[in-house]
This record gives C-alpha cells, sequence and structure tokens, in this order.
C-alpha cells in the first residue's frame, strides 16, 4: 500500500511537473502515447499471462484487450495531432462595434493532475493505461493512477512499462504514478493537487468519492461511470431463437461482468420468449469471477431480486464463481417496486420483464433514469422512430440491433449516459471524445502574437482547425 | 413569491413540455431568439425605465446592456444555426476491423429542464433573458429562472416580454417559465425535473446551491460563476498616470458592481503608482448600490480589509451607497495572511500589492487559486511570455493591457475559471461556447437512416459541420 510520505511525494511531485507537461506539443504527447502503446504491445504475452492469473477472464480476451488498448492509446495520439479538440477560436478585434470589440481568442488547455480510478473488469482497457490515463496524458495532465486491489501485479508491472516508456520519450519525471490502497485513493480525491478525477466501478464507491470531490473546500470536476441496466426492447416482430440466443451469448459474456451487460430485457408476453432464452441458455455452468467479493456480491444480488421475480432459469452460486440465472417479472411489477426491480446486479444475469403493450413496457423504462446504452430489437415493420427517441431520452448510446456489450473505440463512441450510470451525463469516457474532460478553456485579450500558443496564432503554423471571427475553417 | 403549488405545476409542465422543445429545430428555435430579442429592443425605453428604477445603474448603461442582451440572443441563434455545437460525428461501420466496428452516429442532444439564477448586478444580460436562458432555449432545453429579488418588476416585466414573444412564434407553452423567492430557488434546485443548473452571484450563495444540486439522489450540472478577485500585474516599466486613471475608471464602473471588477493589482514598490492612483481616484463620492444589503455586504467587507491592510484613499461609507476605497498592502502581508487579503469585496474598492520583484508578486497570485481573469500591464521591453503563462494557470481570460471589466459576447469569449470564481472551470457562461453547458451527446449504433436526427444522416441536410470518419468537413 501506498503511505501517505509517498502519496505526498507523488502529489507534490505531480503538481510541480504539471506545468511543464503542458507545455509539450501535442506532436510530443502523441509520440508518448505511441510509445505506451509500442511497450505494451512488445510484452503482451507476459501481460496477459499476469492478467489471467489475477481475473480469470482467459487468454483470448485478454489479448483482444490489450489490441483495444493500445489502439486506444494511438486513438488519442491522432486525436491530438489532429487538433479539433483545441476548440481554437480567434476574434480579431473589431473597432467598429458597439461597444468596440477586442481581439479575444480561445482554446482549451490541460486541466492539471489528474486521478484515474481503475476498474476491474477491464484490467487493461479501464485499469493503469486504459482510457482515462490515456486521454488525460494526450492532454498534457500528469495522471496519478490507483491501482484496483483484484489485479495489483499486473497494475505494478503496466505501471512500470508506462513510466519506462515514457522515460524513453523524454516525457517529464513524474507524469505518471501510480498508487495502491483505499486510502491513498480517498487522500488522492481530496488532495489539494489534484484538478479531476476519473472513475470506473460502482455506483455505491462511485458516489462515495463523488461525494468527497465535491464537498472540497475547491470542489473538483468527478467523472464517474458507475452502474447501468442498459435495457432493451424487444418488439412483438422481432422475438426470435436467433435473438435469444444473442441475449445469452451477451448476458453471460464475460461472466457477466460488463458495464454494459443487457441487465432488464422488455418482451411481449406469452410472446414464447422465456422458453427461447431458456434454451439458448442451456444447462447454466459456474465460471469464476473477478474477484471472492464480487462474486459474493453477485449471489447476494441475485437474492434480492428472486425475492421479487421468477426464476426461470437458476442454479446454487458457487464461491468465488458465478453461474447463469434468468428472471422474470412483469411491467405491473416494476412499476410496483421501481427501486427493488431497477438495480444493477453485477454478474451473469438478467431480468426479462413482460409487458402487455410497447406503451407499458416504456412507462416502465422511462423510471430507469439513466443507462450507458439502449438497445431496441424491432423489424422493418415496426414504427420505431418514437421508441428511438424515448430510448434516446435515458441512455447515451441506442442500439438498433445488436448487443451493447462490445464498445468500439472510435470518434463517434459515446459512453456515458444520465445518472446513475455516470456523474456526468455530458462527458464520455470512451472514444475520441473522452479528452474533453480533462480541459479547460482560456481565453488570450490582446495578447502579441509572440505570447499566444500556436494553435491560435493567425498563420495557424499547427494547421489546426480554426474558427475565426465566427466561421470554422480546417487546418 | 412562488408558493409549492405554483412551483409544482411549473415543473410538471417543463417536464411534460421538455420532449417536444427538444424536438424542435435548431432553426425553429433561433427564431424563439429573435422574436424574444426583437420584443426587448422593441420595448426599451419602459425596460429601462423600470431597471433603472430598480437597480440605479443609470439609463445609458442599462441601455447599453439592452443592446448587449439582445445582440447575445441573436448570436445564440446563429450558433445553433451555425450547428457546430452538436459536434456531429459519423464514423461507418468497419466489417474489416479487429473486432469489426458498427455503424455510429454521435451528437449533442438537449440535457433537460434547465434552472436559471440571476443575478442582481446585470438586471439584462445576467437575468431573466440573459445568456443562461438564452443558451439553453437555443439548444431545445425549458428554463425556469429564479428571479433576482433586486428587481422584481423588471423580472416579471421581462418575463411576460419573453413569455409573449414564444407564444407569437409558436413555442410550446411551457418553455420558459419565472418564479420568484428563496425557497422556490432552493426546491428549483432539488426538483427531480431539473437537469442542470445555471448560477451568477456571490460565493457563499452559489456554494450552498451548488451543495444542494451534488447531494441530490440524482446529483445535476451545477454551472456557477461566483466570485473573482480579477488580479492585475503592472510591471515596473508598464507604470504611468495613464494606467492609474484606467484603474480607477475600472473598478468604480457601475459602483464596483461587476464580478470582473480588478480587486488586486499587484504594483512595485516604491514606484509612485500609489499616489498616481490616489490623483486618478480624486475626491471620493458615495453612489447608490444595487440593493441595501449590498450596500452593508461592501461595508462590512472594507471593515474586515481595512483592519489588515492600509487604506490610501478612503471614505466613511454612507447607508445603501458604495464610495470608493483603495487599500494597500505588500506581498509579505498576502503570503502572510492570504485567508484575510484574498477575498472579493463587491464595490468600488481595489488592494494595491506592492512587490519587490515580478516572482514575489507570482507567488501572491499563484494563491489566488482561480479568477476569471488576470491582466497584464507591460511594455514592449518586458519579457512576458512566463508572466502570461502564470497568469493562464489561475484564469480563464488574460488580457495583455487593457481591464477586465468589459465582457464582449462573441465567439472566443471566456466567462469562467478555476474556482472559486466558476464552479466549473470547463465551461463558460459568456459567449458562443456558453450553449456547452446544457447539452449531453447521444450516440446512435446502427440506426436506420430515418430515424437518424439529420445533422446525423450521410446526406448531411442541414449542412451542419460533420466529422466523418474521423475527418472534419465543413457543412
Amino acid at each position: 500500500m501506498t503511505t501517505t510520505a509517498e502519496l505526498d511525494t507523488i502529489t507534490r511531485t505531480a503538481s510541480l511537473v504539471a506545468p511543464m507537461v503542458a507545455a509539450t506539443t501535442d506532436i510530443e504527447r502523441a509520440l508518448w502515447l505511441e510509445a505506451i502503446a509500442d511497450a505494451l504491445d512488445a510484452r503482451v504475452g507476459e501481460l496477459v499471462a499476469l492478467a489471467d492469473e489475477e481475473s480469470s477472464l482467459g487468454v483470448p480476451r485478454l489479448t483482444g484487450e490489450v489490441a483495444r488498448t493500445t489502439a486506444q492509446l494511438r486513438l488519442f495520439a491522432s486525436v491530438v495531432r489532429e487538433g479539433s479538440y483545441l476548440d481554437a477560436t480567434i476574434d480579431h478585434a473589431d473597432p467598429a462595434a458597439t461597444p468596440p470589440t477586442p481581439d479575444l481568442r480561445r482554446m482549451m488547455r490541460p486541466i492539471g493532475p489528474v486521478a484515474v480510478f481503475s476498474a476491474s473488469n477491464f484490467p487493461f482497457a479501464f485499469s493503469v493505461a486504459g482510457g482515462d490515463t490515456a486521454s488525460a496524458l494526450a492532454v498534457g495532465c500528469p495522471v496519478i493512477v490507483k491501482a484496483h486491489p483484484a489485479h495489483p501485479r499486473l497494475s505494478r508491472l503496466t505501471a512500470e512499462i508506462v513510466t519506462e516508456a515514457l522515460r524513453r520519450v523524454d516525457a517529464p519525471d513524474g507524469t505518471f504514478a501510480l498508487v495502491e490502497g483505499v486510502e491513498a485513493g480517498s487522500a488522492l480525491v481530496t488532495s489539494p493537487v489534484v484538478e479531476a478525477v476519473g472513475f470506473t466501478g460502482s455506483l455505491h464507491g462511485g458516489r462515495a468519492l463523488f461525494d468527497l470531490a465535491v464537498a472540497r473546500p475547491k470542489p473538483i470536476p468527478f467523472y464517474g461511470e458507475l452502474g447501468s441496466l442498459n435495457p432493451v426492447l424487444v418488439t412483438p416482430s422481432a422475438v426470435s431463437a436467433e435473438l435469444a440466443a444473442g441475449l445469452a451469448a451477451s448476458f453471460t459474456l464475460g461472466v457477466g461482468q460488463f458495464c454494459t451487460k443487457p441487465g432488464i430485457v422488455f418482451v411481449p408476453e406469452a410472446s414464447g420468449f422465456d422458453r427461447l432464452l431458456a434454451e439458448a441458455v442451456g444447462a447454466p455452468r459456474p465460471a469464476t469471477m473477478l474477484s471472492p467479493s464480487l462474486a459474493t456480491a453477485f449471489a447476494d444480488g441475485l437474492a434480492l431480486l428472486q425475492a421479487r421475480a421468477t426464476t426461470l432459469v437458476g442454479a446454487e452460486q458457487e464461491p468465488g464463481s458465478g453461474t447463469p440465472v434468468v428472471l422474470a417479472t412483469t411491467v405491473a411489477d416494476i412499476l410496483a417496486s421501481p427501486d427493488d426491480l431497477l438495480v444493477e446486479c453485477f454478474g451473469p444475469t438478467t431480468l426479462l420483464v413482460r409487458y402487455g403493450s410497447v406503451d407499458e413496457a416504456l412507462d416502465a423504462i422511462a423510471l430507469i433514469g439513466g443507462s450507458l446504452t439502449a438497445a431496441l430489437h424491432a423489424t422493418d415493420d415496426d414504427d420505431i422512430a418514437g421508441l428511438a427517441e424515448s430510448l434516446a431520452r435515458i441512455s447515451g448510446r441506442v442500439l438498433f440491433g445488436g448487443w451493447p456489450t462490445g464498445v468500439a473505440v472510435t470518434w463517434a463512441q459515446q459512453h456515458g449516459g444520465p445518472w446513475p450510470s455516470t456523474t456526468s451525463p455530458g462527458h464520455t469516457s470512451v472514444g475520441a471524445a473522452a479528452v474533453r474532460r480533462w480541459i479547460r478553456p482560456v481565453a488570450y485579450q490582446a495578447a502579441p502574437s509572440a505570447v499566444l500558443p500556436l494553435a491560435l496564432r493567425d498563420d495557424n503554423p499547427l494547421g489546426v482547425p480554426q474558427r475565426v471571427d465566427g466561421v470554422l475553417r480546417l487546418g
């Protein structure tokens, strides 16, 4: 565990180094990210073996996750090279205006040292060198990662590789650091040096840290991705055995340990979907979960739901493992007990909700509040415009067909949504726009050209997109 | 005062109407804003007379403020017509990728009903039809304004004009509402219907409302513009009588009742600036402040500062008025008692801080934490790059020459900064980017074209800027 003295040194160093990191160019930092990606790729075998020992997620999935993580680092490198994220905006002085307006130039600057809390379920993509770290380094913020206790050795190895890669490309010492332990985590959130926090984890843990961040004498932005139900709406015409098979694969993928797991599925009553899903799940088999405490939490959460809902496919849970369970209830029961039934149960389970009419299902979906995703399974004969709008109202990503468990890392991805899925509905933790969490605007009024950041100069030496006197220009 | 029953009706209506408001087009809402602007301009005489009765700010200033307010409404109309704010991003499916990526399209959508808290010091520009209201309506959010008690009749008249203008251009009933009273204000912040809050006012009042917003079962974004010291750094070579005259005019403008008032000015010791400023201020004369309680707070704040600092130009304060006061201290005293001396005193006063070296002044400026603005007065002989960087670290707008009290409403304006100047350093409450506070991203995965918002279609019928497969394209 990181001691108080060690943490003091780490935060003091981050504070001292922040102006140097902020002063680096986008091109330099793109090279940092690519160096980290190359270094991780070069040691993929060793990393995956250690990750499998600690997470039981299996070599194929973990190998894919390393690739996703290094692709993510390279995406953020391309995002800062492209330069739109700077929002470079130039308004020339207008002495003829009433009152006359001065020369004003605005762009995004790094917010300062960022604390990142790793998640257990993605030991690469949402951990030490994951999306939060990559996006914060990309824009020029020092990063202090709080390791997840479910994979301590992997966290340390990853941190060593990141530190070494950064050193090789001359990033300032102290640009990146790792801390361990619950107390170090809380101390990070309340440290006067830390300017923003990224978090992926449970509603309970995330809310506790959020409360710390906003109660500080100087509150700071807390970008938390918490829990998500990810409702799926199946119209009567879309019911099929293939759909049931898709759902079975999605809710059991990675032992159900995805924040985008389809946790609640609205199906027409008397449509036979129950039976199709039971057949698709087959004989449930236990699989090791990420940690014994997660397995216990899964069993406990299941027990609460099973007291309220029918068990369609069930099994005794074994210590340390999760075994698939399918539950069923009705819209009437959801409307009667939303607080008991609309709760995330992290692990391989999903709740089927039988509806009489689609409108009735939408009433229940509206009660979910906020979710990372919402999926619609319909056919060409369905009129889906209104349904799509209802699903967009409670989520950050609306899927038409398909399953939410895949999260592509691209420019248009949105991984975030209204509370409780995130603390900050205006942001994303995956995709190019994730950098927006770690920047703040600064305007320069009547500045001599030599003092201006390059992105704000009239001759645009970096070739970034600029808005000049209200008109957007490509770089 | 708005009763609980009235507030219930208002919030319930805002909730019901929100989907309808969100479904309007940018072009429609641009017309709403222009209709409001035209309606205010048409009644400028009546509005200004009432505002002067309630605020004592004088006819010329208030007439200018109406023009600024209607120009602001028209700027936001042009911002949503232009469409960059939507961040329209299209990633076509890539079946050849590992794993294959789906078609993903992301854009900004309105966040839902917004509560706006008016300020007393700008009865037009930061009040009922001010920047928060205009920017939230612009992007499709219903707005509920909490009137400022310092100008109740003007608030009601403005609300009538806004409501009538919106009705004339067929905005849904309930798109806009006004409430009055402290209790109604708190109830708005905790209402489950309200999705975000805009606030301009004191650190004390803003923090109390911020604490309510983040303590909700479902926390919501709170965009507060609180207090600001707006430091000014004068280099030895820049000292002049003209500069002193500029400062005297700026800190007394509008009886010092600006959030951008230069409240602390770092000047070289033994430079004679004290005397130049005293001459420029001349014989101080009282002027009526916005409210008796503000005048009392000014006198109380002054007394606290005067216990710690020297009074260079002073006067007995009269009830209801503010009379200019110039205080002086040293960097050593600031470093010894930052909590006593680095406090905003809203009214016509400024604190001169004598420094031995510029580096010493920067040490004291770093203790300010966050400010809306920071201004540098230097000459061509000064090496200012490092100074500019230090000032950018603690502020949202860095001025090179000039005074911070003028805030141009343009695309590149930034009115916001690190705590305590705002609760949200990543945002602005003035300028085109102010719309960003009221939107959240939604991604559509594999959506049929007919279901997509127009801004996300391949044929781009609205002609908005789109990023397609990573490449930004003009509309």
